[in-house]
């Protein structure tokens, strides 16, 4: 190898990201804008491929390496197994993409029976001294050695025999550097290199052999990873902040991370490491502090912050020591944030020309928008208590309210004291449960994923939901639930963060959402670019308005059967399942039809000149049936037919997997005469709406769509009654869910027939990935933990396996019809990641929870940016 | 228009279809080649598009048609109209395609007021001259004239008031004729055409229009038919075999259908018509009868045996009329015959040097080799019986014997009596019945359809079932089942037919399979022609050894759960469910990996030398416990848990929606130890094999994966067994079920991994298609009368939806892996349209239950076959 095989820090930068790797190449970057960065230098990527071919070092590479470490020592002013100041550094590996299976980092290499007497006298702290070269001896052992780490564990115990760590004197630690030697040489067959340089060159070669482990191939071959990538190797020295009372650390924000407010913010503490910050045993003091006690340092921070924040357009977390009064920069990175902060810093920096327009919606993380539009627990409250316990934040915002188990008892109190504030507790909800659902203020359930009823209907409704709560045991005869040893009974209050997941025993403060003038601004920015059109999943005039609030273009999915649930409609829809007669059915849907008539109306009318997409009856029909004895016995009484007839109806109704049994267009292709009665609902309520002054646009949607001819016999329904009503004047279109496997492989077929098409992402992902979402739960976040889903794929799109799915539809559909409308309506229409792959398939538009909308927005418009920027 | 509009019957071809349409083209075919069919001529499809785009007939036609009329009446000695001896024709439409939607035939076209007299003349039934015009007024009305039905019953019903059309006099039938012409002209608002030609002209019109019918519309657009193509018009003279003695009709074939023999056989009625003969008034007569009474008739019927045979290389079934002495062929068709006789005809015509062997090949139907391996039910005993009920053919053969309701009396009786002979009534059947279900000789369930679990297991065992009789009412409790009135009690006799569904009271004779010598030559050339590898699904060495009787070439699929359900195994494939520390349950597992050895070593020693693929777990743990109180009980006591533990595991695993739960490969996922055993018990078993001079080839298959991380998660538990038992010396190969919709979409990525792949289309169809095979009998049977599938997808895979996944998924896989096995092994695998399509796509084999590996050569030969005829 006759190129340059080392690099001093800042003789590279980003763009030698290949050579160098990630870390190697933002190191350089730091220290070349002028970054007090403790100094060091990385060893090429291409070094390593080429030392794991040949089994040797290229001739040259240690003259090399010995160089720079001289170059080190100068720029330190210490030496390498010094006595009285000696050099420590860490060596890292860092390959171009981050990669887990690679080797851990060692620290502090360097020390030695002499420097660790050095370190001593720099610190003034012998046993700090000791311990860091026992945890070294622990640290180079295990990783570079391969020395079991338990036999290190074995020897430190005898020393301790129960004590603590801290409990042991300089002496002891003594004692257990001199066992780990032994350890060392048994396990190892070799002394514990005394050598510095002869220590670093072990690590480096640790470092190129964890290249061709069997962790990280099998990870590189699971990723396609080429395997002639290479790691690159960095050497860095150490600095101590706790070397006197002119020795510090700290960690700073450019701007105000609560509230975006653009000074410097932080805490710093002297004669202190990072790991004294963080455990809290010493309280840190705030920025003001240094700027009365140490205004060099704080100068030099005030430097830094304006040099991050000009090269890193955006506002930056970072960590710094101070070493003997010389200032270094450890590491930064982008500030996490409030959603308030988020907007208000993109908001100011385009202000401020850090940033352009599109800068500064890239920089937005879309998914935090949601704090925004609900309310939030309060912060300070929250920091205060313990939750007493944890589940899915399965829909944002907070809830404070008294404890009910029954979706009726909700209701009841409410209708008595409507200022009642309720949170309604149950194992899992049904679609019985949605009014009182709607009375609470948020809901909690023991059971059930992200996706499951509770789940879904509480976004739908914005209404804070904490699902899946496995710790809590509910006991809904007993009216209690017990969280441990916590029992929490009928009336107790209790405190839901949907955000987190958390649950608060008691009430905690809450805060109210504040959409101020710079979230405007930004979506203002934001609609300008997205080409997505964004639409809302809402079922009801008060949902749809809430949408339309929050930015949406129209309705995108308008499930018809929750229009069902309310008390006086169930019973129609009931008799109509338990007629026997197509007469008798055709008489219970006369009943229905006014009703589903007068909801369409109410949606027509707030979204006047919006496409509204009415999707056809879906569910299974046992699920309009009471399940339990108390309410068949009501029901027969009702309806006029003995209790036995409901039995025998729910019992021929029984699917052995509801989800992939008798429902969606199924349902219209066995009993034409519902579809037939929804579609006449729909044109009645257009026709009308258009008399009273509103512009209706119904796009009528059949669901579970798996072949054309299932569709073109729906199709052929709808048509007719277009016809009999003579609907010329309303612009109607007539397509379909996309959610079977089926449909998706045939969308050439469906696409001669459909007017449009609608993802239900939902079903396709159960159906493809061949998991029902209710039963996921037993192995899913198992799958996730162990990465064979980088993510749950019914929160973000399984893009490589139900993605490919959703681009075979869309290609093989605008082959035959070009401009076909496509869209998306499951609940990934307003997951972030899903709404820009939306954008990369050429979808036209998503659909989501009303929440959820302003999200989406954001989201379409990075990916429209991304998109340019992709395209130059 | 230039060209020829009208070819009269002879003039044209089969060459000439895409022109005369099919019927046409077959008609002038048949006429060509010298068969006495009855004269007529055929109008072009080309007129039709020009005639529905102009709305005009083109200048000629009229004349070509007159002129075609007119050698029609020289060549019949009759004329249009004529009073003593008129000519009448049908009129029939004839697309080039077969199409539903298109115009009824309309027959005696050409009577009239005075032709009528001719034909009463003619006939000498002037009773059936008049309700043959009655007839066609009411068939041209309706078809031709658009009157609806309804208005000539009415008019009809006036002049029976209540009587048999038969009780109607020649004077009443003479009324009915007025009647109905007024009929016409007051809902045609135009008189009846008394005119033959005005007549032809305007059915010929009609036929036209009908192109252009909504049905036909419709049906063309689903089914890619070219608008464009247009249809023929036929017109044929109609003969009579009603005109006195010496006339007369008749059906033949030109071999014996039952056995096969090669003699004239048939049967005939003098006077009469055809219906005559079906309606089974008048006993007909043999054609031993013809031989002396009508000699000439019969050596006519001879000569036409032989053309038949020579033209159309298969034994014919067709049907003649004799109208006074003049012999007419009007039909024929490849001959219905038995499965022996099909086997015979072939083999005997390649003797005869009729047919190539590869012809012959393509003449069987492969489905009906089932009859040939299989008891029957004796066919004499059937005629004379009535069936009680009907359900679905699940796996063919026949059983006689005494109802049981429960496996474990199917099981004591037959421990008691081993001759005994039962038959297993029940609902349906779950895996724990499989005992009481190898104890009957067959098995009858009220529901459940073709791949529910009783017809899988039954035809797996071979063994006769009746599956979703939905006609029984099965009362366990009370022993008995109900079949309309018919009450059957435990203990009485009946009778099932596995191949057509049927099932009858009392004991009907069997008749025991014979596969002669002629099925073996046949076989063998199959086998030497097909390209397919036909391997079994078999989980004991009994089946393995049927199965290779069969000429099965290896197991394509061993279930390795089905060897947990005796009843020493289950028990500790429970305690293993129940454990709760990992070193509980490789306790459990270790008490099964021995079993699971045993299993293992006496298919290989079946096997031996043939690749042998075993699945890893697959079910639902929930299988495996028990579900009746009284069961939970026992098997509490038995492993020593509380009962309430088990009742607490099963609620734990209890799932919405079981087919999409926590099952294959995902048990693995989470409890890899039971992979563990299941590998090692498979590699010693091996091992072992070999030293006992058996060679073992396993296949170690990994089931429902969805992603290739789960595949290579559960490789490297097999492959760690695999370095630890040192089982160099086995050729075993690690590869997956595709099942999952997504494992196919990723094939690339998995094939990187899998050594081979082996498509479980049951469950690829269920989540391809989103219905489960338990559920979909609520819906499926109406989805295949409606035509939205063509066939049941379970049965017949559907080629269009889920076989484009398989494609997808061999395209991408062998993009990869050029040579990677690929196979199918659900129940499809013996189903000969899927065996076809499975050659088609490229895969490497068939798996199937043993009973159909004969079916899956022979249409694996037949696939290759059209494989050589489509390359020329």
């Amino acid at each position: 190898m006759s190129e340059k095989m080392v690099y001093f820090f800042g003789e590279g930068d980003t763009k030698d990201k290949k050579l160098l790797g990630g870390k190697g190449a933002n190191l350089g970057s730091m220290t070349k804008i002028g970054l007090p960065v403790p100094p060091g230098f990385t060893i090429t990527a291409k070094v390593c491929i080429n030392v794991n071919k040949t089994k040797k070092w290229p001739a040259g590479l240690l003259s090399e390496i010995e160089k720079n470490v001289s170059t080190l020592e100068k720029k330190m002013s210490k030496r390498f197994g010094d006595n009285e100041n000696p050099l420590l550094v860490s060596v890292r590996s860092g390959a171009a993409v981050s990669m887990p299976g690679m080797m851990d980092t060692v620290l502090n290499l360097g020390l030695n029976d002499k420097a660790v007497e050095g370190l001593a006298k720099q610190s003034g702290d012998a046993r700090f001294a000791w311990d860091s070269y026992r945890r070294f001896i622990q640290m180079f052992g295990d990783v570079v050695m391969g020395v079991e780490h338990s036999s290190f564990e074995h020897a430190l115990e005898k020393v301790k025999s129960g004590r603590q760590d801290t409990d042991l004197s300089v002496d002891e630690l003594r004692k257990v550097v001199s066992e780990y030697k032994i350890v060392v040489k048994e396990s190892a067959g070799k002394l514990f290199p005394q050598e510095p340089m002869e220590q670093l060159k072990m690590a480096v070669d640790a470092v190129f052999n964890s290249w061709d482990g069997k962790r990280a191939k099998v990870y590189r071959r699971l990723n396609g990873i080429p395997d002639d990538l290479g790691t690159a190797v960095n050497i860095q020295s150490m600095v101590f902040g706790n070397l006197g009372w002119e020795s510090g650390t700290g960690v700073g924000f450019t701007r105000n991370p609560a509230t975006g407010e653009n000074v410097l913010y932080g805490e710093y503490l002297m004669n202190a490491q990072g790991e004294d910050v963080v455990a809290g045993i010493r309280t840190p003091k705030h920025f003001d502090d240094m700027a009365k006690e140490k205004p060099k340092s704080y100068k030099e921070l005030q430097d830094m912050r304006r040099i991050l924040e000009k090269n890193y357009k955006d506002m930056q977390d970072f960590e710094f020591t101070i070493e003997k009064d010389k200032m270094y920069i450890l590491q930064t990175r982008d500030g996490k944030r409030t959603a308030a902060a988020a907007v208000k810093v993109a908001v100011d920096m385009v202000k401020e020309k850090l940033l352009t327009e599109d800068q500064a919606i890239m920089k937005m993380k879309a998914e935090q928008l949601d704090q925004l539009l609900h309310k939030q627990l309060d912060p300070k409250a929250k920091a205060k208590e313990t939750s007493i316990a944890k589940g899915l934040p399965a829909s944002p915002g907070a809830a404070v309210g008294k404890v009910v188990f029954t979706a009726e008892e909700a209701t009841s109190i409410k209708e008595k004291n409507p200022k009642e504030k309720l949170v309604l507790v149950r194992t899992e909800t049904s679609p019985e449960d949605i009014e009182g659902m709607d009375a609470a203020e948020g809901i909690l359930t023991a059971r059930g994923g992200m996706t499951s009823h509770a789940a879904v209907v509480a976004r739908g409704m914005g209404k804070c939901c904490v699902a899946g709560c496995d710790a809590i045991k509910v006991n809904e005869k007993a009216k209690e639930f017990r969280a441990g040893e916590l029992t929490i009974k009928n009336g107790d209050v209790i405190s839901l963060d949907g955000s987190t997941g958390e649950v608060y025993r008691g009430a905690l403060g809450l805060v109210e959402p504040e959409i101020g003038g710079n979230f405007a601004i930004l979506m203002k920015w934001v609609d300008a670019r997205k080409k997505l059109s964004v639409k809302t999943n809402a079922d009801t005039p008060h949902d749809a308005q809430k949408a339309k609030d929050f930015g949406a273009e129209g309705i995108g999915l308008c499930r018809t059967e929750h229009m069902f649930f309310k008390p006086e409609r169930i019973m129609a829809m009931r008799e109509m399942i338990l007629a026997e007669t197509l007469e008798d059915r055709k008489a219970a849907l006369r009943k229905i039809q006014p009703m589903q008539k007068k909801d369409f109306k109410g949606l027509f009318k707030v979204m006047s000149g919006k496409p509204i997409v009415i999707r056809l009856l879906d569910p299974p029909l046992h699920e309009f049936l009471p399940h339990e004895e108390k309410d068949i016995a009501e029901v027969a009484k009702e309806i006029g037919v003995p209790a036995q007839k409901i039995k025998d109806t729910m019992e021929g109704l029984k699917e052995f997997n509801p989800m992939l049994g008798f429902r969606g267009c199924r349902l219209g292709v066995k009993y034409p005469e519902i579809n037939e009665m929804q579609a006449r609902a729909i044109f009645e309520a257009a026709i009308e709406s258009k008399k009273e002054g509103h512009i209706p646009i119904p796009y009528i949607e059949v669901p579970l769509i798996g072949t054309v001819r299932e569709f073109a016999m729906i199709k052929e329904i709808i048509e007719n009654v277009a016809k009999e009503l003579d609907v010329k004047e309303i612009k109607y279109k007539i397509g379909t869910m996309i959610e079977v496997p089926r449909a998706a492989l045939t969308a050439d077929e469906i696409a001669k027939e459909a007017d449009f098409m609608s993802f239900g992402t939902n079903d396709l992902t159960q159906m493809g990935c061949g998991f029902s979402r209710d039963d996921a739960g037993k192995f899913l976040k198992i799958y996730v933990e162990k990465g064979i889903y980088s993510m749950d794929p019914f929160q973000s799109i399984d893009q490589a396996g139900i993605g490919k799915l959703m681009q075979i539809c869309v290609e093989s559909a605008r082959k035959v019809k070009p401009h076909i409308e496509i869209g998306i309506c499951g609940e990934h229409g307003g997951e972030p990641e899903s709404v820009k792959f939306c954008h990369r398939i050429g979808l036209n538009e998503v659909s989501c929870s009303p929440y959820r909308v302003p999200i989406a927005r954001l989201a379409a418009a990075q990916a429209a940016i991304e998109d340019k920027m992709r395209k130059g």
